[in-house]
């Protein structure tokens, strides 16, 4: 049974429910964000992050600061890019609209490759516009948040290795990480930016991120110095090599209690197999989508092989509009987001389905959220499954 | 008696000891980042800290951004100023230069006037350099971490209303906002900086900050873009706005948990008085001073009038070193700091006198410190108070 106050159950693409040891490690007493017993949570918590997304290669590096998902995008342009650089972003919703719009802000052109609402850029369009101009960076949103669309990495950044060699791949995974498989050494990324609320299972507040040994020599090879002081890999880089390796070191007080939370939910993940993590995010994901199908529902990601397994984006009948059915929804006992495609948010609603709600055995949360949003489509007058 | 697990007493400046229903909060269920009732408890939090910077009027404008205190200087120097601007820094320890370094990230002059360790810049020189040169921002750190050193804060925006009033009063309270007087409007200051994990009491992993209505209108009017993406105005003036009236509202998913252990702090703090609050924080400090130059013990901070309340940097006894006296001092469950001013570090220890160590009546944070000291000092050899 969970330790928590009785609360509607929260299936929205993060923050998502948490466990009861990862919020119990939110309460952990004060420490000295210098002191040998943080700095030995925070070296490991850094170590974990490695493991989690399957790099061994010593060059590659780790990043944990205080802030919220967007940091990472403001770590890459600030960074990895320089004034009057050109960036490729591959466009499958709202978040590459966001990242494109900050690389502008630092003075970096970037290019979107867009693909119609609910599908995303096709390999040879890539190809094409790869060997049109050369890019400083390709970006890629492993999941948007906005459409539920999954992009295929693997194949991406083959691609980019093979027609455009120096252009480096970064992977916004602030939907992903935690739930879709990523090989971060294998499959030759260079950048995989995330959060703390999502699949991983901790509290918002932590800006989480890995850099490739060639993206850190981009960095340290760049002519200008990096143009943010907050997101500056110069200030940031000796305070986690120096955490890692268990000394302690000062640029700004770390969040302590949220690492300590991230430090129970790296290892709660890491004390199992990743692969059955990525499997049972797959099968929860299929049922779920198979079982909203037959509702009638259709999905905003058009294709099985483009569909987030973390999380479901539907469209909602015609006569129903979003304020109308979540409001029902919340009074069984379930949030779910409303859209956040400008173009369309009132005609869908999203479903997230990460983390304990997908792997703790004892939780029902996804039979409980997919019987009210049965109940909840019959209640206003569209007969679900019929 | 607290619910905490027993553990050393953290008696630095910042982070400090926290409350148990603060440390509660952090533990909050997951909730919905646009959900009614998240939206209302960020709402109040910011409604809150006007009235902890004694600001009613309206145009003053609150942020509450997922980050660390440092953050807090580049919404300062990527908003309030533009490349190629000149701004004043008035030093008293470390913070001064880093908060240098961190418009000169923005292509912003920094000219710094610097005091003796221990000192502060002194009014008539103050006068001096504004006569000398137009800045567009003064700023100043009320207490400098490093030192213990407190501004003076109210005569130096009178002074700088009076001889160049155009320039923006900048104010670090890092260190200062909740344990030490400050009056937003009557003092007429343009921008106060703070962080969660100092005298408001909450954890680390927030940038909090008010601007006056006459800073936002520097803001509106800039020639150039703001030159950061995660710190800019142009982003989170919206969504500030939006919680505070209680519409969801995004652009980052705000740190949920640190926000409902801010509102559990600030509901604390503004359920008695300010004034009382201040007053408690100065008689703590005159206690511990005295006590501390009884064992023989000087201050960084030189005078009277420039000694902090909320914290005291002392010289060790010249035989001993930090390194040797912290240990011993942990030993006996209590947790002071090492020095910070890079010229003197190993010279003196810093201890933070803030919040539930100072206000808390059931506690006896502070008698248990000194006397720790005293036996800490006594056992490395130095007779303490003979």
């Amino acid at each position: 049974m969970s330790s928590q106050t009785e609360h509607p159950t929260l299936l929205i693409p993060g923050p998502i429910e948490f466990d009861d040891a990862v919020l119990g490690s939110m309460s952990h007493f004060s420490q000295s964000h210098v002191g040998p017993p943080f700095v030995a949570t925070f070296g490991e918590t850094l170590t974990m992050l490695r493991k989690l997304l399957q790099s061994s290669n010593p060059a590659s590096q780790p990043f944990i600061i205080s802030g919220s998902g967007t940091l990472g995008w403001d770590l890459v342009a600030a960074n990895l890019a320089e004034r009057g650089d050109e960036v490729l972003v591959l466009h499958t919703g709202y978040f590459a609209d966001s990242f494109a719009d900050c690389f502008e802000t630092y003075g970096v052109k970037a290019t979107q490759l867009k693909a119609p609402i609910g599908d995303r850029p096709q390999l040879p369009d890539i190809e094409k516009a790869l060997k049109e101009k050369k890019y400083k960076l390709l970006t890629v949103t492993h999941v948007d948040t906005s459409t539920g669309v999954l992009s295929e990495i693997k194949a991406l950044s083959e691609l980019v290795h093979r027609v455009s060699p120096e252009t480096l791949v970064i992977v916004d995974g602030v939907c992903s990480v935690g739930c879709e498989e990523i090989c971060f050494d294998e499959w030759k990324l260079d950048a995989v930016l995330t959060a703390s609320q999502k699949a991983i299972g901790c509290p918002p507040g932590l800006s989480i991120s890995m850099y490739s040994g060639r993206a850190m020599e981009v960095f340290k090879s760049r002519k200008t110095p990096p143009s943010s002081y907050f997101a500056s890999f110069k200030n940031w880089l000796p305070i986690m090599q120096n955490y890692e390796a268990k000394k302690p070191s000062y640029f700004a007080t770390p969040p302590t209690q949220l690492i300590n939370a991230l430090h129970t939910a790296l290892t709660q993940i890491l004390s199992g197999s990743l692969n059955e993590r990525f499997a049972a995010h797959r099968e929860a994901s299929k049922r779920i989508k198979d079982t909203v199908t037959s509702y009638g529902l259709k999905q905003l990601a058009t294709k099985p092989e483009n569909q987030a397994n973390g999380m479901t984006a539907m469209y909602l009948p015609n006569e129903i509009k979003a304020p109308e059915i979540l409001p029902n929804i919340l009074k069984r006992g379930v949030i779910f987001a409303g859209g956040l495609h400008k173009e369309i948010a009132a005609k869908y609603i999203r479903f997230g389905h990460m983390g304990v709600s997908v792997t703790d055995p004892k939780r029902d949360d996804i039979q409980k959220a997919l019987n009210v949003l049965k109940e909840g489509l019959n209640d206003v007058g569209y007969k679900a499954g019929r």
